[in-house]
């Protein structure tokens, strides 16, 4: 550790000083723009016809038994000894419409807590990557040290609202155990909002009870969520269903991702690829609905394309944009909130991983999306959590988010004093005008080098990445701890300990 | 030379091939989207009169006699032995009417003339840098040689539609023939639409006459444009005002540029900054329209800030992006075309380059930008063209102009007996409705890699740029020189000729 660094860390300690690092205050991010709508009213008619007849006619499979209950229980056409369940479109419908339009998903600390489906975007860390990465240590498999790493900089960056899965998966946790000690790491390194993954009922249930004593809120307070992905096409299978009865039973948030990649999993037309994600997750949020009326669930899209030559998924890309803007029309059809990802398909953090990034994000702030998911961090197409991604996207984030601000308008900013008393041939460098507020007048980022060539050169001709590098290792650094309330503390530690102790998830 | 690259550029010379570079054919690219409108219409009208009484009441200097003529016989209040002129909001208003809503440049191949002002977006190379790089050979001044290889690039590349200033000053000619050698090159290895600087008299003409040689069109006919900055604050210099009256003169195209870094030579405030474009680009354009009114001419907009801290321009940021669009508004307040930049300040072809440029190609698509200057291979802040960085640029290109495309919707890309056939649990691979479409169903780009890790590593784990240097090598091998009419080519070498034996340029 460097002196400066320790020395730091002390007075860090002794409640000396905070973080000087040079990013916006955390801050919510109102998107201004009107929606970019590729499609015509008729068009997104037929995509929603299309995909109400493929429920009533070819159906869609539910694997678990309870939950083909429940679908006949509410009219649904299930046939006895079958997983397949025709929907008929009136009966989708109904139950669609008691989704609410927004709800509130609540953190720790209130003030990290955050409303899907009004005006604001909120972006989430990367989740659920098997390996990592930094340019030192380079690729490796997750693990808990690199996972908690992770934590601290999602934390840490105000660009990024809320965890959404395992940044990494530490696969060096034991498998029943290990969601304890995700969660328990994601509860007190961060205070922000935290997810769980629906794979078995315990596993939804000591997420939810640890959120639950980490916020301190009633019962049946949304205080965590999870993602369901169809195992497309046209399939829920028994953790995904047994997720939506546990966590919507409980009026916990779900996610209804269709994994609907062109040409692989879905049609390899992009209207056909819609037509199914828009018929999976319109399945998926009618059964949450059949479980609880009212219960707060998402429509998520999350439709690209795969390379056809090599089957490889493909990120970012002009089908993505489409796919992405497309499916806000189509969350708006239902009046329901909308989740998108920032996603690439790059192998290293790079120029191709921050281009279909930029596309990614440009999509989800003119598709008006609420969730974006993968917000910071995410290469090789979700393989790989990458330590300087995750920088480089708060920095692109940062960008977009300020992008979205009007420039004030009035007789001040106007200027026309300033103009005529600097007058031609004039410059403004020095001028009361200008000195009175340069010092807030732009946005500094702080990943972006603008050294001229010759500096940049003497400082040691470091690429963006190399300097995200020195960031994460700032950041990780002037990190600090949220605070969290003695005895919120021990009965957390105390419910993983006895979980710890039983076993963990039983479950296989 | 390699044997392959020898192989190839025999067989090309005997007609037996064409490139088979992975780009997309040559298009026009038209937007789609709605433009992104930041500013109220209030407050546009509060910009476009603020900007109008300060033509009025401060006045811009016009350094040349000839043109404080023309203005004073227009009714500015010119006073005598003053290079200030006063203009009157009505004066201003009556002669920019008179500009065309949209014209035609044209190209020597007429099926690369283009459009401005209609629902066309065209990027034009990189212009004006004074040094140029690339990964094997480093940045170095700019010379012939490499000036002549970005105009190879220009022509091959079909996400370019016109050359826009040389690419790299070729610094190795003689200043005063160095207009006909740069010209010559541009004219002969490429049949795009090309521009000349408005350095003095002689230059433009020698410009126009080339242009018009080449293109074989009667004079008067739009085939050259030039760019027209003003020293701002408020001053359009002697070359400039000589640029404008003899291009608008001649029927060529006038691009007006004010060039206002917010903070340095125009208000720190942004608002106060497009105050001072506006009356920059309308004073240039009134007076264009005084010259011959009719005369084909262009709203530029360049707003942006810089850093504060040092002075450096700062470009592809959030205030660039709010310029962007904001600048659009006032450009079709008056009905004029609209040029805007694809730029960044980055000093190396990274991912701040990318993000940056990202930020700048999506605030023009957004922003009805007719010309996009600098659309590929701009770095530093327009000191350095980066070959890599060209390919970077096309490529990202490409990715807008593909996502304007709205999917099919038919019953047919619907999709749904391709769904139902193959059902819940299956893939889309072999299916006839897959193995119809696939071969074009998805945009595939030359530069992204979608491999997985593995390959990604096994092939040498190649960053972007690495790539982008392997792809310009490429196109320039399978580069081939468009084709000129033996006796235009024969007109042209003899008018270079005698200009050259005439000395070239004798103004200083």
């Amino acid at each position: 550790m460097s002196k400066r660094t320790s020395s730091r860390r002390s007075a860090q300690r002794e409640g000396r000083i905070h973080s000087d690092f040079p990013q916006l205050p955390a801050r919510k991010v109102r998107r201004r723009w009107p929606a970019i709508e590729p499609l015509s009213q008729d068009h997104i008619e037929a995509i929603h016809e299309a995909s109400l007849t493929l429920l009533e006619t070819t159906g869609m499979d539910f694997l678990l038994p309870e939950a083909r209950e429940i679908l006949k229980r509410h009219g649904c056409d299930v046939r006895s000894g079958e997983e397949r369940v025709r929907m008929g479109r009136d009966v989708v419908l109904a139950h669609v419409a008691h989704a609410p339009a927004q709800f509130t998903i609540h953190a720790r600390n209130p003030a990290r807590s955050y409303v899907l489906g009004d005006d604001t975007i909120n972006f989430l860390a990367v989740g659920s990557p098997p390996n990592c990465s930094d340019l030192a240590g380079g690729r490796r498999p997750g693990n808990f040290k690199d996972y908690c790493d992770f934590v601290r900089l999602s934390q840490f960056f105000n660009a990024i609202h809320s965890l959404g899965g395992y940044m990494v998966e530490p696969m060096d946790c034991p498998p029943a155990t290990r969601h304890l000690d995700a969660l328990h790491a994601a509860l007190t390194l961060s205070d922000k909002a935290i997810f769980c993954y629906s794979l078995g009922l315990e596993r939804n249930l000591d997420g939810i009870e640890m959120a639950r004593i980490a916020c301190g809120l009633p019962e049946d307070s949304t205080c965590i969520f999870t993602i369901v992905n169809t195992n497309s096409p046209l399939r829920l299978d028994k953790p995904m269903l047994r997720g939506i009865m546990e966590m919507a039973t409980r009026n916990q948030a779900v996610v209804i991702t269709p994994f609907t990649l062109a040409g692989a999993m879905a049609p390899v037309t992009l209207a056909g690829a819609l037509v199914q994600q828009n018929a999976e997750a319109l399945a998926g949020i009618a059964f949450t609905q059949m479980v609880r009326p009212g219960a707060p669930v998402v429509y998520g899209g999350f439709t690209s394309n795969v390379d056809m030559h090599t089957g490889a998924p493909a990120f970012g890309t002009p089908e993505y944009v489409q796919g992405t803007l497309i499916g806000g029309q189509l969350a708006r059809r239902y009046n329901l909130p909308y989740r998108s990802s920032n996603v690439n398909a790059s192998n290293a953090p790079d120029g191709q991983a921050t281009y279909e990034s930029m596309m990614s994000l440009w999509a989800c702030f003119l598709g008006h999306v609420h969730m974006v998911k993968h917000g910071a961090g995410w290469l090789e197409g979700g393989l790989c959590a990458s330590f300087e991604k995750f920088v480089m996207d708060c920095e692109m984030i940062q960008h977009l988010a300020l992008s979205q601000t009007p420039p004030v308008v009035d007789a001040q900013t106007l200027a026309l004093e300033a103009i005529d008393s600097v007058g031609p041939g004039g410059h403004f460098f020095g001028t009361p005008h200008t000195l009175e507020r340069y010092e807030t007048a732009f946005y500094q980022p702080f990943l972006s080098d603008w050294n001229n060539f010759e500096t940049w050169q003497e400082r040691g001709s470091q690429w963006t990445a190399q300097r995200a590098q020195a960031l994460v290792q700032r950041a990780l650094e002037e990190y600090e701890e949220p605070p969290m309330a003695a005895d919120t503390r021990a009965k957390l530690d105390a419910f993983v300990e006895r979980r710890r102790r039983e076993g963990g998830c039983r479950e296989t």
